[in-house]
């Protein structure tokens, strides 16, 4: 069953998100992804949102740029955790993204992340920490990726001197 | 028929949205008013919002504080035209507000006005104008009001000397 | 008879205001077009606001960068409804026309749109909202027009798949 | 077993953070709650990210203000999910905190919520969503709490009338 | 002759523009001062500019708050120079009143003071250095003036100890 | 005699300050340019400002960028008026500059121009302005100068057209 | 001999700088307290910079607010090594303070600590461990100095609990 | 003995960081240079910075992006004085890593120099005036940059005419 939705406001929304996307395959951990927009398909996302949890979705990414208003959205119509990634926008380069993401109001938590391409990487790394907690073969994957990124940085001090 | 609609988020927000009331009540204009909630009670806005048209609303008139998803997603389930007014938020004074809802992308328009009660005021005021321009009684009641903030000029010039 | 003036602040706006003009094409409503400069032309800029109500205008929509005077000094010289389009500026992407353009003091508002095209778009979109009030024609092509949006999404879906 | 900790870098934070408290609290949840403070302790503080792990730990909320080090410092240091929230500050509102915590590098992600009380209390309830996914006690709980949210809004709206 | 001329677009701007009075009574400046409102009174506005030069003034102190056009309106409708006092606003602090005025398209300049009361202050002061260029009694007094606040230094040194 | 002085705080800023130079050329007046740091030739600023008085100069207009204390500096050093043009910077697009070179504590006035270009410009501009106040043949080449600003307009709408 | 000297633009800025005082107060080390104005004063500056040296100051410690100007031309005429710390302003809670002070071109830097109090603080810190590296008993001084601090965080959980 | 070392986050601020290599390779300095990530090798840095003082540092210049803890986090594990280099991010261009770094809370201080290139090569001024305090060959050094520097500017002065 497909524990991991990644839906996003708009197709250009995707040169990010499939950051978010390439972590989870590297994982091997099956996903679903989805244009989902908050202002063109409302009824769309509502419908999303409220069978998101019966659809067996433990946790939803949900990437949105400007006046980003489908992570909070989404979040207001289900009680699966959602993690929000602000794309970086042209005018404010994701200020307004970032903004609209994390100001929630106290009830409805959106789990923000990182504006642009680093947020959609740790999105899918905090999707992973959290099935991880059931799960030891993902935990124990995290635990090596993680030292992966340890060895990394000695090459880079190889490589500096 | 009432024409316009007056909602907002919280109702902790009506104590700015009162001087949107305030010049519609001025102007003997009839309204709705009502708090609708996007993160608490989002299938009500939904239902708010696609019956507007219907219901005979003009205009609406949106404000929301934070991530103020209100007046957007209002604005995305009807083609009444909807004005946001930016609510002044404690930790960034209403600039988060702000973005999340001028910032919203090509195909659903909000008509935002200053953040607080100058653009609580100004909401009612640019419902004024649009429904005037079919209604020659209301023009000239716009007319005299703009007379009068002219002569508070000339009074207050008389103060100062 | 033309219910719709786009203006802006210089020709070299006309790269972002542009687009609003295409939308209004699509939709097939006649518009005027003109440069009107608050800070070279303020006595063409009045001769202009003062006679709107009388040329018909319905509906003016401004464009303006940096210290954007445009739209709000239009605005205090009419009470046709005013839109402003934040252009987006050199050196501080807008947000000095943002700020200008959206914090108008109680009694003269200003719809403020987003900063840029998707502002330029939506201003058109705005400005068809209004007029679609009192046109049942014009009403069912914004339905389609959303319509249309809204299956983008579907196509994006697919394309992603 | 206790599978929340509470932590934050001052007792001063306590102010906000106890609104986190509050929450788990109400729903019965048991939490520890410490202060551990990234510049003054950070060898506590990595003696207890490193441990967070088998101490059993399913969800670590951490609260800090100004250089916000101490939600991404112990992010880094355990697999454990860690939500942060930015306090605000004195000169910078929480701008400060917002940025040091939201803008993790790919690799080591913090949940990010809302400046201040806000976000203080979403912490706690996107804890409770986390722990919702394999507890349907838990997760019917957080049903009623959102359908006691709405109806608070239906309860506003007698009062506004 | 009075040559300067003190210009406020509300009568609340005089707790700030008071400042600029004061020192100009100390250097003993004759002055007019006049509420002059970019949006209330645009053509009263157009009226003083377009006389300003032939009504002898050499300077025109403009103060302005939120979306500030004055001093930018002011100084598009006469070559008398213009000097800028962006108010303190409520919701941006006078951060949108500092950009309104000194983000001026090139071929209309204002001469930007300081946000508050330091700047209502130094725009007397700029005043009186412009007109001490052909005025030696003026130029000594000013030279008084900056001897004057050096010595304060040394005094508050003297308290310090 | 030349009454005009450009000055900069590096010999990179001339490509923005040429831009003061060539509108004082085209209105044909003398002036000296000069690069003056205030970090690197601290002494050399201190000996210019202190003789700016006697040396003849009427205006001082000083361009500098990131923490730009050159204006200041200068202004706090003679009674010469000092006009205050922000440059650009690379990371933080010139908002430094504008806030060390506007922020000037009362006492100590800098006119403040718009960030870059536009800025440098005006900068010139309102020199002509100062000095135009004394001189009606420079005064009659300003209205000239704007008179052909405001044809421009019109050229504009008739390629709009 | 008086290896540290405390400077400040104005004697109001003595509020935060007194928090400098009080730790090298505590640590017993002496220091000299002056007010000195890049602005009021800039012989007097240029005199106390050119001096430092030779006086035998170690560390030269500057606070200032708005377009605070002292520590970098302090910087620039010294090779003294400059702590900058920025006052919290009226309009902009500091934040010209902070991109006056940091913002300095390469060749002369001002090490900045942060906005206000906290800032004052960890420049005396600052000072006492640069002066530790050739002073043992400082040193470890500053070594029980950390571990009070850290007592501190043991006692704050005990209050918690 | 090597007293300085220069370490980073990650090894692209190297493009950054070298300018305060080449600096210090000017200067005839010996240093460390290292790749020390407090997100991926938090153990490793705890290990630096705890032997930094024994390892005979006397300063550590530490560069970092975004949520840039490195520079913080080592500074309050080591006694040895840790200068800060915010570099330039992608979405926020620096003001992210600037306020992660600068606002310190008291008790440990980091010098911060300027966003980007400048900041770098003024950490490595900033270290070598720290070294000169006791080091009268490296202070005449440093003297004859400045004068170096100093007539770069009246070379500048001679291209300009």
């Amino acid at each position: 069953m497909t524990e991991v939705a990644i839906i996003m406001g708009s197709s250009s929304d995707w040169a990010t998100m499939k950051e978010t996307a390439k972590i989870l395959d590297d994982f091997g951990l099956a996903y679903e992804k989805k244009v989902v927009s908050a202002h063109r398909t409302p009824a769309l996302m509502a419908e999303f949102s409220n069978q998101a949890h019966e659809q067996g979705y433990k946790v939803i990414i949900a990437g949105a740029g400007g006046a980003a208003h489908l992570p909070g959205m989404v979040a207001a119509q289900t009680l699966v955790p959602v993690i929000g990634v602000p794309i970086k926008s042209r005018a404010l380069s994701g200020l307004d993204s970032l903004y609209s993401i994390v100001q929630m109001p106290a009830g409805v938590p959106v789990a923000t992340m990182a504006i642009g391409e680093a947020g959609a990487k740790n999105a899918a790394l905090f999707a992973l920490q959290l099935l991880a907690n059931n799960d030891d073969d993902l935990y124990n994957k995290l635990v090596n990726y993680r030292a992966a990124a340890q060895e990394m940085v000695e090459q880079s001090n190889n490589e500096l001197k």
